[in-house]
């Protein structure tokens, strides 16, 4: 049947198997699968998580913290294999409803105090630390309102043309037209914004960046869902510039390998408890014993 | 050609007219496409704003506000008719660069500030104020994670399901289970939640359900893209049950009701400039001048 010819029923139901790559990690209810426990570390700060673009967010903001001095932001990253839906453990969910990377409890509060969204944790880390957010208008408002854009803008890159251009079981020229569209006038407004500014918020690096670049940055370099020459990302020179000054900062270069499971070897931390894990024996020793 | 077929070019290039409703709104690049200034009212707050869920959440806290006696509150809701075009005006890019409601000028401030993004602004206006976001932890991390787990999500339910069943100009089955699936599972995400909470962030009321609210609240009354039965909304008795105690406050029958331009006509206020505007008869006059 084309889709031309398709009637919705009355009432959806769900056939299960369908939906391309993460069709056995999409359902229509919520809650946990199975009970298991989630493991927990030695410092205040336990992250739950996965080196996709959401989870670089929260692991840069980490690494700055870090970088910047705050021995209250050490952290142990553990790995959430969402392909083995890790994610619907009592334990994930008990911390995250939702189910979806990353997560974070924070143990220095008694009772420990959960995280979950993005976002939600840029905010928490930088009112935690007085940190990566300004203090004072017109600075915070502008961080504040490019770090909600990314929040409602990337799912229409990732869920939207990710999916359809990447993921999907077959292509859609409908779908993989209004998403394509739709990123390209994103990336559009972050080269004028970048144009006139060095950083989202202005002339300062802050959470609002964080937010943005494990996304947009990676859609620039052209390594996600390696749309580049499809998009025609070298057009926006302003995100080009902003992206690379934004990957040479060495806690964004650290952020990014944590919790990270694919691309080469030597770029890959599958989990941090301690500083030193990012030298490279500590780091070919998890690898070998996993 | 049917999808199966489909393989998309090298390069994507812009097929001008395609995309269902809105497809003449929907654009590959940002920017204004007309010189034209904003207008200004009396108020210190200037809201330029539509009557969608998004458009809603920031009129219901304005009410809010109003409503526990925060004069600072007072604004001037002008409407933004995204069906002609005027969030690509001169004046609405500056206010907003993404061009999408809603927008606010805090006047107030010297020179004026601006905020984007629904989210971004409650919690501009949460912090403005310092009141319907709880001061301590865990209400406020629990506000701060379900605020940001509605500007995630919605884009599913909105953007994905919203778009596929009701408003692209054909049928596609693949498409809309995907999104059908996703927008079920949030809904039991926030049922499971309200089993054992009042409200989102605990028993306190936050900018965390006015922003979900508008969404999903909707959703569960079956108004929102008339998918009450094909979702089978009811089955969300939790939802329910919270969907008709936010609809219960007078702040939020106000809140709806502005730069509403569909529905019974007692229900639409198409500007709003004063708390008087609200009164039947100032309603009239302003939809009969317009």
């Amino acid at each position: 049947m084309s889709d031309s010819d398709y009637i919705p029923p009355k009432v959806w139901t769900w056939k299960q198997g369908s939906g391309g790559r993460f069709a056995n990690i999409n359902r229509p209810i919520a809650g946990p699968t199975h009970d298991k426990e989630l493991p927990v570390g030695k410092h205040p700060l336990q992250l739950y998580s996965l080196g996709t673009p959401n989870g670089v967010k929260v692991t840069v903001m980490l690494e700055e913290l870090l970088a910047l001095g705050y021995s209250g932001a050490e952290y142990d990253a553990w790995l959430i294999n969402i392909g083995s839906g890790d994610q619907f453990s009592s334990g994930f969910v008990s911390v995250n409803p939702n189910s979806k990377i990353p997560a974070l409890l924070d143990r220095s509060a008694n009772p420990p105090v959960r995280v979950f969204e993005s976002g939600a944790i840029l905010m928490y880390l930088a009112e935690k630390f007085g940190a990566f957010l300004p203090k004072t208008y017109p600075k915070r408002s502008e961080a504040l309102s490019w770090l909600f854009w990314q929040m409602g803008s990337a799912p229409f890159l990732g869920g939207g043309f990710g999916h359809f251009y990447a993921y999907a079981p077959l292509k859609i020229e409908y779908a993989i037209d209004r998403y394509a569209m739709e990123t390209k006038r994103q990336m559009d407004v972050l080269d004028r914004h970048l144009a006139e500014h060095e950083f989202m918020a202005g002339d300062e690096y802050s959470i609002a960046d964080m937010a943005i670049w494990p996304w947009y940055g990676a859609m620039a370099q052209g390594i996600l869902y390696e749309a580049g020459e499809f998009l025609e990302v070298e057009a926006y020179k302003n995100v080009q510039r902003w992206t690379k000054q934004v990957a040479e900062r060495p806690a964004v270069q650290r952020g990014r390998m944590v919790n990270r499971t694919f691309g080469k070897p030597e770029t890959q931390l599958w989990e941090r408890h301690d500083a030193s894990d990012f030298d490279t024996k500590t780091q070919d020793k998890l690898q070998a014993g996993s």
